[in-house]
């Protein structure tokens, strides 16, 4: 490349910026309303819970408290219980004895649904945590453990300043309604169906 | 609901799940391979950092020690940084100057792309790391201020039980190909869009 060529390359570059700028910089301005989020990692793919976890760590550097609660829990050796359970500003809470066709107990399920909702809603009433962390939330709801009518109340009464995010497959329609940013992780492709088992770090 | 229905629907879950046990056990026997794993989170929705950081606390829980570079980083005020630095197991680096549409500037972009570069294949050829975060790689690949079948390379040569997670929308065809995991992040909605400003700890 000449340096006539590269120079028309970085003015071209410059000038494409230059607009891109603009409508940037016009969205955030027409973004002006501040409140607790709704969040809700949903779809097939990898990356719904520790999308949950990475936001965690992010609202941990910014001072505030944080609540988690696990539902529909299958193990208990995971890196981000261990590692979260050393910050003093997190609450972490399992409730679950595993995934559901581990348990192969309904009654026992609901239970611990049940259980793992009245934590989220002590969370969800106190204005001090500044994120609420229910993961795997979608799956209780998949299987009608808990209400999701009851469920969107009670995260529509939290304090209007308190973020909260949801995780799992399947998220209900309603809760994609009443939810403020909604992802579906998809899956282009995962080691595990090519005979990669999980690996500790990545996957747990 | 009576005492006989719901007892006739506990055991049909419990038979349900017995034959979801037995298919998932089969796919979990059949997952032997232990490796360090490449996994890629691209799309347009929220979730592709933050499910890099969430990983990057699950590896941190299980004792590793983690490297990180972002690149094309806008701000330097965000939450993931300011925790992950008062983790002595993580080296974390920013490695450039801002949005493209902010620096306008495409040959300051592709020297710091390049020293980014040199960061990470650091990293990449030191086997006490047990996790590389490529934050917004996808980004610099995209416009051509790396080659990616250098960075390819680079990546194919590293420790075999280290594991690498490359973020940014645009994840270029050859790397989706190198990947063992490839999540594309879907936006279903998105509170910026609804006029809702960035909000600390959440996005930033």
């Amino acid at each position: 490349m000449t340096d006539q060529n590269s120079s028309d390359r970085d003015s071209r570059h410059k000038n494409r910026m230059e607009r891109k700028k603009a409508v940037v910089d016009a969205a955030i301005a027409a973004a002006t309303d501040t409140r607790g989020l709704l969040l809700v990692n949903t779809g097939n793919g990898k990356g719904k819970s520790s999308a949950a976890f990475g936001v965690l760590a992010r609202a941990l550097g910014h001072g505030m408290q944080a609540g988690v609660v696990q539902f529909v829990k299958g193990r208990s050796d995971t890196g981000e219980e261990a590692f979260f359970r050393r910050q003093p500003e997190v609450s972490w809470h399992v409730m679950g004895d595993g995934f559901t066709w581990d348990t192969q107990d309904r009654s026992a399920d609901m239970a611990s649904a049940r259980a793992g909702w009245e934590q989220a809603r002590a969370f969800l009433r106190d204005p001090a945590i500044g994120l609420v962390v229910l993961d795997e939330l979608n799956i209780v709801l998949k299987y009608a453990y808990l209400d999701v009518q009851e469920v969107i109340a009670d995260l529509q009464a939290r304090p209007p300043l308190q973020h909260v995010i949801i995780t799992g497959r399947g998220a209900p329609e309603a809760l994609v309604e009443a939810a403020d940013t909604v992802t579906d992780m998809g899956m282009v492709k995962h080691a595990f169906k090519a005979g990669i088992a999980a690996q500790p770090g990545v996957e747990f």
